[in-house]
């Protein structure tokens, strides 16, 4: 075993434990402070895998991940390798593709790819001289009376660090949050849903995108769903989301082509058929799972964000953005309180927990409201009311999808005002408000 | 390491893993089927302990916990040494007492005690000769493919044992659940209420109970509460219900008497201030969690039952009750299905997943209504007239405390029929049904 000093020199170590997304993003912020950073990632460095493992290929990148990202100036080497959607396309059984706007006219979000996002935030993350990236470092304990950490690497041996403090970015099975499990009052859930999901590919079509690009296509059949994002190379990742008997039913390439038939029948010519009947089997279904807890820290040496503190099902596209919106609360939070953690943590917690929350439960919400509500009438009026009432009084009504989506309004307080705002909306339209 | 052989002969072997009150009582259950059974209790033999520490010192045994306790031919031994308890003694501030029974004439819950109901069952499976009980063995870790544990010992040693079933027995904290949460797809929560509780012992007066003994006395003060409980010699065991922060506001004697003299002025004489000043400190306020999960099984090679499946907070009394009517619910699912664990485990978790939670549920509800709404004039006026109305239609209005404490319906059933009872006698109410 080696050993490394902490506090080199008179700056403090921030321990990230977690090269992903939020870990590797988090890695600048406490760089960015002027903290001796050490990431340590389970995996090989991706940037240099052949093979990169692991979560769903794309992802919406909102208002709240762009501010994160702005604020180590990454949003615009970001935002020029995403595809802009504008809107919602629901295709109907039938074929019909409708559009529903996201939000006003210029108003969007991005299908960005998560490798490479991942990628970026790494090289940026080096790009600190006080930053050190540790791949092949498994955590396997920790204390948090000292912060010493202990990690395996793949020859078998271990290692030992010590930080002032720990960052648990370790996602939604994180190693750190093992800790906090054993201690008392320490809330935790995890829910998974009765879905799984699995992801297709829809290849380009002449060389140009088979569907539109500039949408989020939705195919809604009430239990299950399929929806589609953009990505660089004018392919589609399909993701079908469907609980898992139904999945074990289908057991043969004819019976896929029989349901995508049956359900999706405009996609069977866009994604292939003799792929369909392949890549349906190269991959089991996926499970997604819900993740709350309270407290997000222990003492003043550790804290959990991202996904280990919040893992969401990933309806309302705001997984990563809820993370890296943790990075700027956390670091609005460290300005309040002169760093120092004593303080720093329990208001962290205080603060975030209840946000936090509210997108899972939102999340949670939207796993029903995007697979069977889309495809009604009532919703599609809805959607339109709401968007038509914040063009009108557009301080009054803000439909929630906005405030999630291209503000950092706080998601507990986004929630409150979106039932207050039903009532208010109710009323409008019952008393026939000039629409 | 030694290893002991499964299958002994051709009995198949079964593991519990914990000799509490459900791990002692299971250990019958199993072994008057004919299993070789295997408990193992990280604890040493608290028939031989000097001092046994753990959870609260008595216990409210109701009909579901008699019937499980029948079924074992122990009934009559065990209500032979409890207390009956009628009614609910609700103390005002101004100390004046007022009783709400329990249910009809003649129906009464049971004040037991903890550490000798938990011997008398120890004792009992001890007389199967199928039985063996296995003390000093901590659960380190399983399989549940094999069914092979590793034990710790007291001695640093440890030993594996394989076992045709294993039976986690193991509490709010059980060490068998940890292997569930390794794995997909397991719900997991743990919540832990802002309460913590603290006990106290009310000494005798003059050789005989310092208040009525066949009540469950209760001293309900909106954000916190007292109960107490009588023992077989005369003492009662009180309980304070406080949020964790008020409990810490008192550091000093003088404090701990300004604050009775205050809430429950009439306690100070009873108690003896002496002892208040001296026992308050004597022990940290404990904490009180509610776990709840699923499914219960893992393959047909393990089983959670009792506080490992759903630890649940103590205000409906029911905690053992639960615990108890899971070895009977597991029995009926054995006979139905011949013993065939392969079918037995997924149906368990199938039928008792819903009740657990229910039960879990009403639990956190009474936690609110015995500190706040036992107090209110409307409270004990909806109570009478369930009562009353119980009386008159007995079929038709079944209190829901009653289907809860005396009878067997199942948690969930008793939870719907509540919800509809509500509904109908509101209506009774309102047209002024001749009560």
């Amino acid at each position: 075993m080696e050993e490394s000093a902490h506090r080199r020199g008179d700056k403090k170590v921030v321990a990230v434990v977690g090269g992903g997304l939020v870990g590797a993003l988090n890695a600048c912020f406490f760089a960015k402070r002027g903290f001796e950073v050490e990431v340590f990632e389970t995996r090989e460095d991706i940037r240099k895998a052949k093979v990169v493992k692991g979560r769903s290929i794309n992802l919406a990148l909102s208002h709240r991940g762009r501010q994160a990202l702005k604020h180590v100036g990454m949003e615009d080497k970001i935002v020029s390798k995403g595809i802009p959607m504008n809107a919602r396309m629901i295709h109907s059984l039938s074929g019909k593709q409708s559009p529903i706007p996201y939000g006003k006219k210029g108003q969007y979000i991005l299908s960005v790819d998560r490798a490479n996002l991942n990628k970026e935030l790494l090289t940026e993350a080096e790009t600190y001289p006080n930053t050190t990236l540790n791949f092949d470092h498994k955590l396997q304990d920790w204390r948090a009376e000292t912060g010493l950490m202990t990690f395996a690497r793949p020859d078998g041996s271990k290692t030992q660090t010590q930080a002032d403090l720990i960052v648990g970015c370790d996602g939604a099975f994180s190693a750190v949050r093992k800790q906090f499990l054993r201690r008392s009052r320490f809330n935790y859930s995890q829910t998974y849903i009765p879905h799984g999901y699995m992801e297709l590919t829809m290849p380009p079509r002449n060389g140009e995108f088979a569907m539109k690009p500039n949408y989020l296509h939705i195919w809604p059949r009430n239990t299950f769903m399929m929806i589609a994002l953009p990505n660089l190379d004018k392919t589609f990742t399909c993701t079908l989301f469907m609980p898992f008997e139904e999945f074990e039913k289908i057991t043969t390439g004819d019976e896929v082509i029989e349901f995508f038939q049956k359900y999706f029948p405009d996609a069977i010519p866009l994604i292939g058929a003799a792929a369909l009947r392949r890549d349906y089997f190269r991959l089991p279904a996926q499970a997604m799972v819900s993740v709350k807890c309270s407290p997000y820290h222990i003492g003043d040496k550790c804290v959990l964000m991202g996904d280990a503190a919040h893992a969401v099902v990933p309806f309302y596209g705001q997984g990563m953005n809820a993370g890296f919106e943790d990075c700027i609360v956390f670091d609005e939070i460290m300005n309040q309180f002169n760093e120092d953690f004593s303080v720093v943590l329990p208001e962290y917690s205080r603060v975030r927990v209840p946000d936090d929350h509210a997108i899972a439960d939102l999340a949670m919400y939207n796993y029903v409201e995007m697979r069977a509500h889309v495809n009604s009438k009532w919703f599609i009026f809805r959607k339109h009311v709401d968007n038509l009432l914040h063009l009108l009084m557009p301080k009054t009504i803000i439909p929630l999808y906005t405030m999630v989506t291209f503000t950092r309004t706080r998601y507990h307080v986004a929630v409150e005002r979106w039932h207050w705002q039903d009532k208010v909306s109710f009323f409008l339209l019952l008393f026939n408000f000039p629409l």
